[in-house]
């Protein structure tokens, strides 16, 4: 085997895109005229969970179109290698162990022998919450829609919603539901339960409690608990009197209530009960390393990971205490994982600049609008103030390719460019002053 | 010993900037009248050797003022303590290893018995480099601004130049001398070999040859080498039709000229021979990113430094190569040596972000400007797209900051924030997923 599996998968996502592309490009699928830079856009932008529209998916596609778009999102949020397991499953193939490791690189998980009850668990899990997700979005839909689209849009939403879509049918996103209760429960818990990750679901569905949970189940539990009551605290305090969003609001309930919504959303989920565009430049500058940070591995998340944020803090405190080694919640972590985090910041950090400045190369727009698009498109979220409208024929190209990288993992850029090395001879020690 | 070293030196900053406020305060220095921010935001720009300007240095200070200046560029790209051994030295008091420990860590040198030596290149260096640069630079400032004037302009411009400091007594910069064959050769001169650091200078000095040289100096060199060219060729390049830049000039060999300045003076110098708030974005962006690379240790740049740019990229290299080992230039470089360039690096990131977060939440102003004055500040650059002007009291507070950290280095902010751990016991392996 000599194609490293991320290459496969990568190669597997860029075919599903394509086939999504040219399916939407089919006169069944849209009723107004779309151009193949919209479908390919729109494909990229449902394969990888985004959520960046350059078409409005409720009145250009009909309910096929929509469909198609729904389709999409679930495999790309799966993972299109649960998908073949269960094809091949499905058809008496045996799943060999080359199978199995493809399906390992795509969730990123640790040992083979799990991976076949992960995908039950995986889907179990996805079933019981859209279809539960679907039903409880009915009881506001449906009184508003009438009964056959109120369940679609049900359907859609939750859908949406557990894969960290943000994609929206209704031509303002859910600005109608800003204060819906149901709404405001329903889509969090279901993209807060699809964006943690399987192997954290998996922990909490088979062991038993805190200390049989693994690490990586820890630190993502750690992470999440405090990013989120962080960004609505934040959303609240510096949005609580500006009149384009939170003040537009006279109850204190309807202020808090959209601060919960907007202050979970922005990590991964990418839907908006609020107008972006209106936030001030310091939540947008919030947003934007929110946006960064994203989700969990093994997730429909995209971004640099929380797991990959909370090592770096937690080997940056140990650096300044002088520690030898890294510790965290009374295991060690090796050395190599921090090769592994320095590698991924680093080669993101390149890619949101490189893209940031291509994209003010090629056409000048508003800075913060720009890098907003930028890091909406990286962590796979989707809010954008505005610039999706006004990108040209090669914006949108970079926006593809940087949801693409986002969705697959910008460490796979790196199979891309380097090969193996052959083990060489030790090298003695240098010095290097890194002031 | 209980005080770290770092701290100890930060202490001594802090009260050179203020004893130099405090004398830009007195009638004597100014011509117009000044505020203690206005004082303060200038010895602090000047002890960071950063070079933004609240005040017009030439036409509000004094000549005494000017001189004052001067004197604290000099304290401060010299770094305070090789001067404190220089003067208990010329005081016939034993210089003790307690003071070469404190001088360790301001000059980040590894052997302390090199020292005594490493400061007599030192001195040697600056004072041959600013007298020939003085009396290079009078050759053009003389016969515009007569013997005096040009004479002491051409002392200013040198020290200015040598420190990195960017400073400038004329009100428009080196803009009116974008095209004088002296300027552009002598000033790049003087802060190229200013920014490379005295290690550097140190081993190609002493040492015979490239086979010879400590990896430290192959790694800068190296590093700068693939840097200038980049910087200039991206700036002609970007730049070239650019009305409010390269585009005023018609001769191409202007053209050239302006972006070789311009590309070499960006990563820390910070003097400008065009207009910086008429770049284009996309040429804004990239000098933010050179920006935020700096100079080399040991010199008078700021910034993460070249050295922790070029081991963080070699590092995620060898992550993707699947190697067990970093190497360059036939020498290994430590595990523990990624573990701080990833502190480094997540503190600086950390830091610039909450920068601009903090000046976009006190005053929203253009976006770019904003980012553009904290890399600048951080880098210890000193070039503005104009916002220094609009700054506020708190905004010019936490420009003050930066240019302070970007100084003294980011990780000396981790010796404030953190103790020493006791060690403790080794804890089994944990595995963390980061995709
Ligand atoms: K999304
Ligand atoms: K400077």
């Amino acid at each position: 085997m000599t194609t490293p599996p991320p290459l496969i998968l990568a190669a597997l996502y860029a075919v599903l895109i394509t086939i999504g592309a040219a399916v939407l490009m089919l006169p069944v699928s849209h009723r107004v005229p779309i151009s193949w830079s919209d479908a390919i856009f729109t494909s990229t932008s449902a394969v990888t969970v985004t959520g960046l529209v350059v078409i409005d998916t409720g009145a250009d596609l009909t309910l096929f179109g929509q469909m198609v778009v729904a389709f999409l999102i679930q495999m790309g949020g799966l993972g299109l290698m649960t998908f073949a397991v269960l094809i091949l499953g499905a058809l008496g193939l045996p799943v060999g162990i080359t199978g199995r490791i493809y399906l390992r690189e795509d969730l990123h998980q640790a040992s083979v022998h799990q991976l076949t009850k992960l995908v039950g668990t995986i889907l179990k899990v996805v079933l019981v919450c859209e279809v539960a997700g679907a039903m409880l979005l009915s009881l506001t839909f449906i009184p508003r829609f009438g009964f056959w689209q109120g369940v679609w849009e049900a359907v859609f939403h939750s859908i949406s919603a557990f894969n960290n879509a943000g994609f929206s049918t209704f031509p303002e996103g859910l600005i109608p539901f800003a204060t819906d209760p149901i709404v405001n429960t329903v889509i969090p818990a279901l993209f807060i339960v699809g964006g943690i990750g399987y192997i954290v679901l998996h922990d909490i569905f088979t062991q038993k409690g805190w200390r049989a949970w693994s690490l990586h189940t820890k630190i993502m539990l750690t992470g999440t608990a405090i990013l989120i009551p962080w960004s609505v605290a934040m959303f609240a305090i510096l949005e609580w009197n500006n009149p384009g969003t939170l003040g537009q609001f006279d109850s204190k309930l309807a202020r808090l209530t959209v601060s919960w919504f907007q202050g979970v959303t922005t990590r991964t989920a990418g839907f908006n009960t609020t107008d972006i565009a209106a936030l001030h430049d310091s939540t947008s500058m919030m947003f934007i390393s929110l946006m960064l940070i994203g989700g969990g591995p093994t997730s429909t998340a995209g971004g640099i990971k929380v797991t990959t944020f909370i090592v770096m803090i937690i080997a940056t405190i140990a650096f300044f205490r002088r520690q030898q080694q890294l510790n965290a919640f009374g295991r060690s972590i090796g050395l190599d994982q921090v090769l592994k985090v320095m590698a991924l910041t680093a080669i993101s950090v390149i890619l949101v600049f490189l893209a940031i400045f291509l994209l003010t190369a090629s056409h000048d727009g508003h800075f913060l609008d720009v890098s907003f698009e930028v890091a909406s498109a990286f962590g796979t979220v989707g809010l954008s103030r505005g610039y999706t409208a006004e990108l040209s024929g090669f914006g949108r190209a970079v926006i593809i390719a940087i949801m693409f990288l986002g969705r697959v993992g910008p460490l796979t850029l790196g199979f891309f460019l380097a090969t193996r090395a052959v083990p060489r001879v030790r090298y003695p020690a240098g010095r290097v002053f890194l002031g």
